[in-house]
């Protein structure tokens, strides 16, 4: 009666969308580990079978997570972007607004690096089945590039959002391992990678450094898993 | 009646030796997953009980694995680093020899690494009881640097070491991930990280940016499990 008047949302689209909605509160209420498919069906008041035509899998709903951790980054870096054209400040501003989309997450990453980290796993954020979450930072890097005012030479500014991706991941990494109160350390390398950085982008125009540099960054933007 | 002719081995320190060794083949042959303490004993010839008098977890018998292959490592590098006094080729020395011996578990490394990835795991390479392992990757590259003609300054001579660890702990990464024939694209990843070493060496000499490069030297060097 309401759904003429409503957005066009059929019944399975609403309970689609509640099952997504409570696998991802339970994601960040009680972590990978202790979220099952039961669980989650039994809080949607629908049975495992439904749950499942939904999604084949719990880790269908990590992708879920993914999706929506990376909106929210994408929402978060767009507006700064708008307000500075220096290269290091907007790489600064994707990687930040990336830390903070994972922030809720800390206590139970270690628990979603060990599901994640195998090139064989689905949840790999380098896998084929991660790539619509992995394409909107991606897009990030690639917009905090190309809109920069210091322009990078062609071949590094086609690259380098991959390779930037790697050094997200890399920091994520780190941030798994952080102990300090906040993650301040992992706030602390990335505000001093990100000086060093600044330091020596000039150096990218020296001849004698810009081949291998190149050549480096060729291999490891082809990293897959 | 030999014990006291050949060396002072005991009956239990002969079981533990054998429970060890097929442990150790165990991991090589059928990787870490299918590698259970029910299947070493049955092997042994000894009961569940006494393997786990000998060595409380499997986890224990992967402490073993990993003494195993860095003393290798040591066995491996230490020859080659007598060759060269050039730091750069005594740093590829110590990356190389360490990728060697880890070449024959390459088809289960990616099972490898989710056991041992967590910061909460006894296994990760960065913990407390991995150190007599660690160590020993430690020490090797604090021979590379020390033994070096080009010297460092002194403070990255002190802390260079530790990084390098982490260095090589990301190069095992990427060999992980690494589908090339013969891990052929790590090889030149590893070649051209350190033709870029080279190259950029003479700049920690450049004072603004040596600040910096210590200060992330500082931050990775503490990285703990």
């Amino acid at each position: 009666m309401f759904s003429s008047v409503s957005a066009p949302v059929t019944k399975s689209e609403r309970t689609r969308s509640s099952i997504r909605d409570i696998a991802l509160r339970s994601f960040r209420e009680r972590g990978y580990d202790l979220t099952t498919i039961r669980l989650i069906a039994q809080e949607a008041g629908v049975s495992v079978g439904t749950t499942n035509y939904h999604f084949a899998s719990k880790n269908d709903l990590v992708q879920e997570l993914y999706l929506e951790v990376q909106r929210a980054h994408r929402d978060a870096a767009e507006p700064l972007l708008g307000q500075t054209d220096d290269l290091v400040e907007r790489l600064g501003i994707v990687f930040r607004t990336g830390l903070d989309q994972l922030e809720p997450y800390h206590r139970f990453a270690p628990e979603f690096l060990s599901a994640a980290v195998s090139p064989r796993s689905s949840l790999n954020p380098l896998s084929g089945e991660s790539a619509p979450s992995r394409d909107i930072v991606v897009g990030l890097f690639r917009e905090a590039v190309s809109g920069a005012a210091n322009r990078l030479p062609a071949e590094f500014e086609r690259d380098m959002p991959s390779a930037l991706v790697l050094a997200h991941l890399l920091l994520a990494l780190f941030w798994v391992y952080d102990g300090s109160p906040e993650r301040e350390r992992t706030r602390r390398l990335l505000d001093r990678g990100l000086r060093l950085l600044k330091l020596s982008l000039p150096l990218i125009r020296v001849r004698v450094l810009r081949k291998p540099l190149r050549e480096l960054l060729d291999l490891v933007a082809e990293v897959r898993a």
